[in-house]
């Protein structure tokens, strides 16, 4: 009997939002966000916050629920907030999921209603996961409130928690319905968070526009603690967001089914430092360390060259982050030990499937592809990174206190 | 700041193939479809076996086993089979996601290995659900057994599990990489899984292509226990799958995001009565009784003729369904008791998000939605169908013993 070939295309759409103050009931993004003629309003709505924001935004719980209040005709906040823990800790205990989805079965919502996720990247995987499960994916709203969230994770179309002690293990691709950036929520970071997103931001740079770079290295006073410019960081947050939605819409393979690989510069080292430091290392500053490796190695087999690698460790430094930690170097010549550094090697080939696929610089703005990698090398490569922390530690010690 | 506007399309494709003794080792469909030029070879996988299976198929593992031993360049089985409950015990039991998640995970499978999930719908479903979820989507290879999943559910873009006592509370959209339906194993089906999964044939017939309807008018003593002949009941499988996919492939909505429908005539009563009936009626006898349902209340809301209405209930009867289960009638006048059949309307509502829309039949083949309903009508259907039972139980009973 014949084989019937089937084939078909989904097309997914939403709208990035930059704003500030987005629960004032006078801001209408997200009333507008919702909002359709064709359908029966009011939706009803779950909210997931990060009970991280709590600390510096007391009063959020209530303005969530005033704002729905004050827009009753459009949003019906369903039941009070779902508050979860910030950070890794959202995406390390399954129970979350479980007490989301309760919460979805027991105010009977819709796959036309919404869940909207308030949070860092780590709350918005979770959030995500559990909407994309529930009826097969309830609609999702992320309002992203760290740097990293709102210039990367939240914008793209990947949720997920950890499982098994593998780092995203589950999840899915499912694309959110809109993302609401509120500059305002970057203000109440701590210097760690503020800091830790410019490293993908970095990363972009290094991939995809040399100007932005730049405007990086040429900001960088201005974006380090203490300065913490908001206007330079909202000028780095959308255009890092716009680099990151455009690769996903113009990689021909936005799910990454195939051979395409997602803007992961730096981040099979960033995701084994992660868990060898227990997630005391931010996920940006892993990035950050990660990326400088990866250049480190680009320079060391004649790829890129040690002008740009300076330039690239400067930007870094300048930033305030470290370019090493004492994990990098542990078991380094027992490449079979679970603790060492090339064992993130295996985990990210086998996460993203397919034959190992490393990201490394031709030039600044110029990433190429490779499936290999010389360990040796590598192993010259932290040395690099420990010389030049070291450098640069004595150096900020020789200089007087400001 | 200018917001952004993000939009792509996500392609999918796959193929259904029909064919016998998949496991042959002289078959080479299953080896087809992995085997892959562009990518390192031979691919893990790891198989999740429906249980109820082994009773008509003792050496169905071993077989496995056999068949990728025999293609050791192109396939890996990375683990036993994991063997599963069949039937809605494999939805209702959420360690058995847990427990393929740990055996994907100790066995390292990456996203372009694949998991291979031979059984029934709810088989198929549950190792969906599993695979689709584990980094994001690990690929699938569907070998559905059963009539229904061979001509409906197995081709389709869907997965889930029950949960919240809820028939596919949890679940995702995500095509599978392949469909083998191998025809042989419809042999051993008992009767009653044999003739279930031919209510989905009469409901695509009754939707979508009268001429069908008439094959299956035709061959409906061919088709019936005792007779089950095969080839006719390839032709019907074959029929109904293609009527499936080309409704996924051209509705425009293939993930049902908007307000377009699944094929889904008839199936508001059925998943209360599977429900109502603790799922001793199989998911395509509550189906058939379904659409004789609302078969019987298109024609008392003036829709289809008195004579199309005896022509489908004439065929439901002489393939050997029930029209009438007591459920049908229990608390029918208490719509708010929580085991009245209108309960269902809510339930299919919610699970499919938006307003209320059901499927009616303006004739044979021509299919019309509407979104509201007449209780009242409703009980005149149901009474209708409990006299047209007891009419040809009577009949039945009345006919000399063969």
């Amino acid at each position: 009997m014949q084989s019937i070939h089937q084939e078909f295309s989904v097309s997914f759409s939403y709208d990035v939002h930059f704003t500030k103050t987005l629960f004032h009931p006078d801001n209408e993004l997200l009333v507008d966000a919702v909002a359709d003629p064709d359908e029966p309003m009011p939706k009803k709505m779950v909210a997931v916050v990060d009970e991280g924001l709590l600390d510096h935004h007391e009063s959020l719980l209530d303005q969530i629920q005033a704002y729905t209040d004050a827009h009753d005709e459009t949003l019906d906040l369903a039941a009070s907030p779902i508050v979860v823990p910030g950070g890794e800790a959202a995406k390390n205990d399954p129970d979350l999921v479980d007490d989301i989805h309760e919460v979805i079965y027991e105010t009977r919502l819709d796959r036309h209603a919404y869940v909207l996720a308030v949070g860092g990247g780590a709350v918005l995987d979770l959030a995500g996961y559990a909407a994309g499960t529930a009826h097969r994916g309830i609609r999702l709203i992320r309002v992203p409130t760290t740097v990293l969230s709102q210039n990367d994770s939240g914008v793209g179309v990947k949720n997920g928690i950890n499982a098994f002690d593998t780092k995203n293990f589950l999840g899915t691709f499912d694309p959110p319905d809109a993302v609401l950036n509120d500059l305002s929520f970057l203000r109440t970071l701590d210097d760690r968070d503020w800091r830790a997103g410019i490293s993908e931001a970095i990363k972009v740079g290094l991939l995809k526009d040399a100007a932005f770079f730049d405007y990086l290295c040429e900001h960088a006073a201005a974006l380090a603690p203490p300065t913490r410019d908001l206007d330079a960081m909202s000028h780095v947050v959308h255009r890092c967001a716009a680099l990151h939605l455009n690769h996903i819409a113009t990689s021909g393979d936005p799910f990454e089914k195939g051979s395409s690989r997602p803007l992961d510069f730096g981040h099979w080292a960033a995701h084994k430092l992660e868990e060898l430091t227990n997630y005391t290392l931010r996920h940006g500053e892993a990035v950050a360390i990660g990326i400088a490796l990866d250049c480190a190695y680009s320079h060391l087999v004649g790829r890129l060259s040690a002008e740009e690698l300076d330039q690239i460790l400067d930007l870094t430094s300048a930033l305030g982050f470290d370019l090493y930690v004492p994990e990098l170097d542990q078991h380094l010549d027992e490449p079979d030990h679970p603790d060492c550094l090339f064992q993130g090697l295996d985990s990210f080939r086998e996460h993203l499937g397919g034959e190992l696929t490393i990201m490394l610089l031709d030039a600044i703005g110029q990433g190429i592809e490779v499936h290999s990698v010389d360990r040796d090398r590598y192993r010259k490569a932290v040395s690099i990174l420990r010389d030049q922390q070291g450098a640069r530690t004595d150096i900020a010690r020789s200089q007087p206190l400001s």
